[in-house]
């Protein structure tokens, strides 16, 4: 599927190395960061989904370094030319190493898709904040996992 | 052993979820952060060192949220209080999940620990640029690894 209006693919370099490896995640000179306002981790188990949510201030910069994690976003927002349509990806440290980029009014919710961990870091633009992010259970948007 | 001048160890949060945890690394509004410049993963197989590497201008935030790092630091600031002095400590997902402040000129190198994983996550307050870090073997700064 194609990606929602204002969400960015970035391929990440991974740094090959005989002691352990270096993965790229973000710089500030990249084309699409703005601000910093928080880091942090979330584990997600095998088969497990946590969403959906969806943030009215915060930019995601997401990215797996471990594992593999599927993202769906769903497009709530009236005024896009993506407008009630669903994106999906898996985003992997071992396949598909990239950096997504999702903009404020985007419903996402992730499954773990490895057996072993699956890590994701979000780099956002502000802090945490629950009054920003609106929570719905997962059978209100219909999707089939 | 006790920190070097300068160097500061912030415990953080893991927050337990039974689909999947959630681990803090860096807020804006934490005070040792300053500006961000870049974030990266390196991974380091156990027992392996990479190491001794000095900034002259990057501060390091260290974080270990997959497995467990053991950190050395060497204090070759002529002006320190710690000047010449050894640091060292153990990082871990499991054990002691802190964010570890590693102001410039401070010599850093680092072990892996864990039979499995040992991720690290640096969030930088420069971009990395080789022109701004010093290299030395290993056994140019002696240590009982």
């Amino acid at each position: 599927m194609d990606l929602l209006q204002g969400v960015i693919l970035s391929p990440l370099k991974i740094i090959q190395h005989p002691k352990g490896n270096v993965l790229h995640a973000l710089k500030q000179s990249d084309s699409n960061f703005h601000t910093f306002g928080e880091a942090y981790f979330s584990t997600i188990a095998k088969g497990e989904i946590k969403g959906w949510k969806k943030h009215r201030l915060m930019t995601l910069n997401l990215i797996v370094p471990v594992g593999a994690i599927k993202f769906v976003l769903f497009d709530g927002r009236d005024e896009s030319s993506t407008s009630n349509q669903f994106s999906e990806i898996i985003l992997s440290a071992t396949d598909n190493y990239c950096r997504l980029t999702v903009p404020p009014l985007v419903w996402v919710a992730f499954q773990g898709v490895d057996d072993q961990l699956n890590l994701l870091l979000n780099i956002a633009n502000i802090e945490h904040n629950p009054q920003e992010a609106d929570n719905r259970p997962l059978e209100q948007i219909v999707y089939k996992w």
